[in-house]
Parts: C-alpha cells; sequence; structure tokens
C-alpha cells in the first residue's frame, strides 16, 4: 500500500505547494489556516466490542485533524451502502456518528450516499472528511516550543519537527483496537473480551497544547507504534530509542497478540497518541496528560536521538531490538 | 435513496446550525467563510465516452462548490479499490483527476486509500470531498441581486433564493452524460456516439458571478433537470414555468433517449448548470455565458412564477405537461 501510494499516488497527483501537502505523507495537510483530511473506513466487521465503523469514522478523522494541533470544525461524510444492508444496521451506524460527533463538539454539515448493487462491503464503507483550524491553544504550544527550540520554523505540530533530545509520551495502552478487531475477524473467544480504544482525542489534545512545547503528535493507527516511529525517524531524520518496560501493554491484550502470533506494536490503535516534545517540558506534558481520562495511563517510553537513524527498543530482559517499520498488514480492513 | 437520507440520515446527523448545514440538502454546506462538500463515485464503467471516474470525481465536487458562488481551494481524494484493479488503470484514472484539477486550478492535498478484497466494485470508487470559498465575485453578484431583491438575505448563492419573475438559464444541452453512460452499459451501438459533457465549471460561473444578479444555480446532476427544477420549486415555494422549445438538446441525445425509452430531462448532467437570475440581469448573464466555450449554448428556459407551485413545461406542439420528481433511477450508478 505504501509502495502504491509513492509510486502512482504522490507522483500523479503530489506536487502542489501547501503548508502541508500530499507529498508529506503527514496524518492531515494544511492550506493557509485550514487543515483538510479525508479518510475511508472499511473495516470488518461493522459492529466490534467497543465501537463500529461509525464510531470510527469520526474518531479516525477527528484524531487526525487534532495531531496537527488543530481543533475539527466540521465533517463530511460519504456513505457507501451495499444492497441489502439492514436499514436497523444503518441506523445504529448513524447515531454512533451522531454521539461519537457530541463528544467531540463537531457536527456532519454535509455528506453524500451512494449504493452498489453487490453485496461485497460487508455492509458499509464511510468516508469521513473533515476541516479544522488551529486556535489560541496551538499558538501558545508552538510559542512555548520556541522558547527551547529557537529554529522551529512552523506553526503546526508535524512529523518532521523531532529533533534529538525530544521525549516521546504515548497516551496509553497499545494494541487494544487491533486484537478487538482480529479477534473478532477470526472469532477467537477470549476469556476476558478486548474491547476496541476507538475514541476522538481531541479535547484530550487541546489541554495538553494549553501546557506547551509538543512539536509532533500522530494517531499510531494502521501499522501500530512501530510504523509511527518509523514516520517520525525518516521524516525528522533522528534515531529514535524507546524502553519496553514503559509501553503500556494490557495483559490479555498481550496474551491475546501471543495467540494470534502479533507483536502488539504493529496493531492499529484509534484512541492513543504519540507525542513529540521538547524535554522542558515532557514532565509537565506528562501530569497533564495523566489528569485526564484518555490519558491516564500515559507514560514517557523513550526519546529522540543523534545516532543510527533507527528506532531500537531497550527489551526488559535488557537486550536490544530494532524496531522497522512493519511489512504488509497482520490485520487487514482493521480501519 | 431521497427517502433515506431524508428518514435516516437527516433525522440522524442534522440539526446542527450553520450558514447552510444538512438539513438544507443543498449542493453543499457552508460554515462561516467555507464551503464543505463531499461525493463518492461509483460510475459504471470506470472510462466512459468523454471521460471517466477521475474526471467526473474532480468536476462533480468542483461543481457542487461552485454553484454555491464559492471557487475551489483544496479537494481531498478517498480511493477505495478492488483487489484485481490493474495498476495501468488506476494510472490512468489519477491522471484524469490531475488533469481536471488543472483545468479547475485546483489541487489534491490529501488523501486516502482503502483496498477491499473481492472483485465488486467494478475497478474502484473514488470519494472527492473539498473545500471552497467565495470571493469579491460572488460579492459582487450578490450587490447586484441586492439591487433588485431587497429582501435577499444571505451572501451565498442558494436552492431556496429563487423568487417570482426570476428568469432561469440553462448553460447548455442536456442528457449528454447520462446518454453516454446508459449507451455504454446497455452496450447500444449508437450511430453517433454520445460523449459525457464531463466538466469543471468553476471558471465560466466565475466570470458569470462577475455580471451579477444570480441567486440560485445548481449542477443538473442525478435525475437531471426534471429533479433540479422539483428541487428549486419546493425549497423557494414558487411554481416554475419552463418552454420545450427552449432547451437545448443534441439530434443524437434525443433519438438515444427514444431507443432507450428514457426521458433526456431526467438523465444526469455533468458539465451543466441552471442559473435562476433575477430578471433585469438575465440578458447580460445569457450574453456572458454565450461568450464561453462551456456556456455557448445556453438559453433562457423558463422563469419562476407565483402559481400553482408546480413545474410546468408548455411543450413544443402547444400542450402544458407537468415535470414531476422522477421516481427511481433510470441509470444506475451514473456518477
Amino acid at each position: 500500500m505504501a509502495k502504491m501510494v509513492s509510486d502512482f499516488v504522490i507522483p500523479i497527483l503530489g506536487g502542489y505547494e501547501c503548508e502541508v501537502g500530499l507529498d508529506a505523507l503527514d496524518d492531515a495537510s494544511v492550506i493557509g489556516d485550514l487543515v483538510l483530511k479525508s479518510d475511508s473506513h472499511a473495516v470488518q466487521p461493522i459492529f466490534f466490542p467497543g465501537g463500529d465503523i461509525g464510531r470510527l469514522a469520526v474518531a479516525g478523522t477527528v484524531n487526525d485533524i487534532a495531531v496537527l494541533g488543530a481543533q475539527p470544525l466540521a465533517l463530511a461524510c460519504g456513505l457507501i451502502l451495499e444492497e441489502g444492508l439492514a436499514f436497523e444496521d444503518l441506523r445504529r451506524v448513524l447515531t454512533s456518528v451522531r454521539s461519537a460527533c457530541e463528544e467531540a463538539d463537531v457536527s456532519v454539515i454535509t455528506g453524500d450516499t451512494k449504493v452498489v448493487e453487490k453485496e461485497c462491503l460487508g455492509g458499509l464503507v464511510i468516508n469521513m472528511s473533515g476541516i479544522g483550524r488551529g486556535d489560541e491553544a496551538l499558538e501558545h504550544n508552538i510559542k512555548i516550543a520556541r522558547q527551547y527550540r529557537k529554529t522551529l520554523d512552523t506553526k503546526w505540530i508535524l512529523d518532521k519537527n523531532l529533533r534529538e533530545g525530544d521525549k516521546i509520551i504515548l497516551s496509553g495502552t497499545v494494541g487494544d483496537h487491533g486484537v478487538a478487531i482480529m479477534s473478532t475477524q477470526e472469532n477467537i473467544g477470549l476469556r476476558n473480551e478486548v474491547r476496541s480504544d476507538v475514541k476522538p482525542l481531541n479535547h484530550m489534545i487541546g489541554k495538553i497544547l494549553k501546557v506547551g512545547g509538543i512539536v509532533s503528535m500522530k494517531d499510531p493507527t494502521r501499522g501500530g507504534l512501530a510504523n509511527s516511529l518509523n514516520e517520525w525517524r525518516e521524516k525528522s531524520h533522528v534515531g529514535i530509542q524507546i524502553q519496553e518496560s514503559h509501553i503500556p501493554i494490557r495483559n490479555d491484550v498481550r496474551a491475546a497478540c501471543e495467540i494470534l502470533g502479533i507483536d502488539p506494536l504493529e496493531v492499529g490503535n484509534e484512541g492513543k497518541v504519540i507525542i513529540g516534545v521538547v524535554k522542558e517540558q515532557a514532565e509537565e506534558v506528562l501530569e497533564e496528560l495523566r489528569s485526564t481520562d484518555e490519558g491516564r495511563e500515559a507514560e514517557i517510553i523513550g526519546e529522540a536521538t543523534g545516532e543510527f537513524n533507527l528506532v531500537t527498543m531497550k527489551t526488559i530482559v535488557g537486550g536490544k531490538r530494532i524496531i522497522t517499520t512493519p511489512i504488509g498488514d497482520p490485520v487487514p480492513r482493521i480501519c
């Protein structure tokens, strides 16, 4: 997929110069003072423990706008339904879109519905697009970051902004969403059902922006933590060192990953962020995060380094492991 | 479809108060000074005479933004591909997206790609979302309209703005797109191949805004002219009277419609607009339209009336026909 995007989509559609364009492959794009994001959701099954495709569509788009430091302004919802989708299922999904919107304080203001004849989508696919705008919290955040890094030359929170010494904070446990989906797809009966963490995070992010000093932020969805850290490494030209002992993983998620033969660091999350913050502000950001519901299990998991241009992890048993970009996708249609 | 949207989507997702929201069911929505639009395209086949799904996706979204009086600022492209889509076809579609963007002076600045496993979409579905902004041309247009209608209380060009006496202009021939698609779907060998009119119209619209006095504008896509005129009638609480003899229809489109058993007024267009304009400005707007490539066959086809709350058509043979909202869709997956 990444290769197809870099080989086909970017060379043909890219090249337009705006603040953050298609070529940057960041979580969302920026034109003038506006953030624009489009995300299609094809998760299977459409209802899963802890959420459904409607909640996922709202959280996915809101979070991608929020990790650039913006607040969502409005959403546009494109429904692609297959003939035969039960009206009751559609009602459930739309009600869930509505309630996730209320959580995030944003509304769907426009949309479009198309129907395809065959039963092939597993119900429906949702495209959720959205626009956002930076507010005073973002401005404050960047001002604080610049006190410690005079060379920071953007007013947005971007993948390319990470520098040696920055601390990396993870807002909570990883693997929950991917394991919830995969154990449902594979029909594995876990003793304790793992629930997806799918959640709009714009309010939590708004709070930590008010502390200030955040330079990079990502929601580790497809490809999980391993993928997101490697994207940072590549775009920021740094090394990244993390400590396994500091990465929060639920015991049941860890157990399920062993059964399923997957790495919890490579599994998608839908309610977590990783945060790159200037080291002087790291403790304060962590404290603010922990005061929120969504971030109460946050940890500083590592830092950006000047060495190696690799993501390395100190393992619990005292070794060192290189974390590479996941090849292929352990969980198809995870989002 | 209309019933499903009004019964399910609007009651659950609607209600948010912004300048033009979901409930207005206008061509696009407005929040603050921004126009937002999302449109999914599932046309079959993906390549057709005169265009393809890529060109259609750009024109569809650009035109829906432009008919509110805005100029497109940026696009977001969501691709849903089926496994088995040939790379060469993807390259052709993306190249066509690019070239339509260049025609419209807009760029795809963000996007997303998902793959579904089964071959069921007929290749791919494209969601194209976009944002736009009103410029001085729109401001000028509304200023001129207000010289003749002091009560006009919006700075946007909306379905609900039509009033008794306003002239209705059609920018060119109707039926071309629908017939091009349907004759390809049905594999009917017409003597002269009918080509789709798919085209971004923002430049043409920008020119007539500079003349001024336009109050309502629509691109008559799904359901064709018949559907668009009835939407106006309903939202503006007016009657509409048109003259059959003034409606431009290509001879080969007319002949094909007879063979296919469909009404050219009910077939979708992708490169035409209908324009409601204060009567004092109608001739000048028509003249400007005719000076453009896209609008050279424009005609004044009728006017809004105070009577009946119906769309009626004086037929060529001297009778009168009531034009109703098309029931069902003569052409599935036309856009």
